[in-house]
């Protein structure tokens, strides 16, 4: 009987889950459904019970294991989510308990940021290397590490908060409340946020995205920025180069405290272009020491890194 | 017949072998040598050969294993010593594969940072625990990993390089070339310069400290300025309460970026007193994010962690 691994990524705003062969690298079949605007665990959890039921009914085979990403801090030793940033009712909710008394099977559920670096690590950009960072550059600013071929947490499953390490002391302040953190420097969030600062205060600068969002500053997104910079708004690629410049800082921080094998670089702010590639590893090259080799590529899997870290998880399981 | 594990350790300005029992926490006997003036990586050698012999004439058993602690970078894959920054001619010197034709069994060769926080780790302060950083804040910075047990090296064997992560980038220009890395604002040698600094632009400035060197500046070292402190110095307490602050920035990163069950800190600098650690710790608060553990201990095996760690390099290979 063919062995099935099931892989489920709550993303916040969507919900994924794929069905793979045991051992396969292509998906059986997958089902997708957004986020009820109200949505809820229990919501959400109804809709990935209902779509991973569709699939389990299609393909006859015997499940043998479910991983889980969840885009949002997971206490991995008991499987627990700590909480939501997105949907309410996910403080301290037993997921893994919960999915274990549904499937019957095994089930390991991790955070997105260290599911996505599992991912990428055993089917994507990671080549299954000794030592991998995942850093995901989008609304916010998440990493996870694989050492050895397995996820390293650290001892409060916190490992990976490159977003929150201080690259510029007496840069803004920070959702967090800390100054000069990267991600208030680096990710989408601050790019357009700055954008906006900018447009506000130089009434001459920004003319394409100023025409791009029709005047009305609330409209930018950093995609809109990444767009106005290719169309050759010079304060849209001066914002892009600030915030890539200080992604290479915080990356010579990484090389120079861990020098891992590979860097994998991944989230919507990446896909800016190469003008902002060229700024990551210059800054990259400013900040490091000689002999630490530069090894950063970009994101295979994209959007789907979760959902194949998920099931890279549930392979784990039977490893063991 | 006893088995007999060897340590040894090139310090730079010293030379120091052990010898213990296998398995045993207690050295039966050491040796130790300073460097001659004129120092060559043969004249080191030749030393550490001449008291290793020694000691293992005294002790009847059969040597099973050599560890070796480095002061200076050193390839661990192949045994290799990079360069010495102290005593000519160790530059591509195979000390792994000269000192296996010379005792016969297996070597196994690291840097002091690596084989310190090995020693800590198996026989000191580390209490064995999953994730360990040991940071030695002296002349300069620097610190290594012990991950599941084992040194984690990185790819090039440079991973560690705390005192090379950039903490203020306006800060002064480091011995590597960048500004404000951690060991150009929190080292030692960084404490005693910008106390000379600080007395030749300021005269009203470091009593105790002018009086503690006789009025001769260049006679200042960090253990002065320590002094100085303890003894109510206003200027010493201000220059080491902004070195501890900077080291308490450069641990946060490492707490956010690795979430370490326990950071082991030692080295001359760390011995300034309570008023040093205090800051350390309040700057660590300001820096980390809430829900990461702060286990932060001070160095139990201090000089003697790389010969500890040495032996422990040795115990490695035998479980092997």
């Amino acid at each position: 009987m063919t062995s099935l691994i099931l892989g489920i990524d709550f993303g916040g705003s969507k919900n994924t889950v794929g069905l793979v062969k045991n051992d396969s690298k292509r998906l059986l079949d997958n089902r997708r459904q957004k986020s009820a605007p109200n949505a809820s665990a229990q919501s959400d959890l109804d809709s990935v019970l209902e779509m991973s039921r569709e699939l389990l009914a299609l393909y006859p085979g015997r499940l043998r294991a479910v991983g889980v990403s969840f885009g949002g801090p997971v206490d991995y030793q008991n499987g627990t989510v700590k909480l939501s940033y997105h949907v309410s009712g996910w403080e301290e909710y037993p997921l893994k308990d919960q999915l274990q008394k549904e499937f019957g099977v095994p089930v390991s559920v991790d955070n997105d940021a260290n599911a996505g670096a599992l991912g990428e690590w055993y089917f994507g950009a990671g080549g299954k290397c000794s030592s991998l960072f995942y850093i995901t550059v989008s609304t916010g600013i998440g990493g996870g590490w694989v050492l050895n071929g397995s996820p390293y947490r650290g001892a409060n499953s916190l490992a990976g908060e490159i977003g929150h390490m201080v690259v510029a002391p007496t840069g803004p302040i920070c959702v967090c409340g800390k100054r000069g953190c990267l991600e208030a420097l680096a990710s989408g969030t601050a790019i357009s946020y700055h954008a906006v600062a900018r447009m506000k205060t130089e009434s001459g600068t920004g003319t394409t995205l100023r025409h791009l969002c029709d005047n009305n500053l609330e409209f930018i997104t950093s995609e809109l920025v990444s767009y106005a910079a290719k169309e050759g708004d010079e304060l849209a690629k001066e914002l892009l180069l600030d915030a890539a410049r200080f992604l290479g800082i915080g990356i010579a921080q990484v090389l120079l405290l861990m020098n891992p094998e590979r860097i994998v670089l991944g989230g919507g702010v990446t896909k800016a272009g190469k003008f902002y590639w060229d700024e990551v590893y210059r800054s990259i090259l400013e900040h490091v020491l000689p002999g630490i080799s530069i090894d950063v590529v970009q994101a295979q899997l994209i959007d789907e890194a979760p959902l194949w870290g998920a099931i890279a998880l549930a392979n784990q399981l039977l490893l063991k």
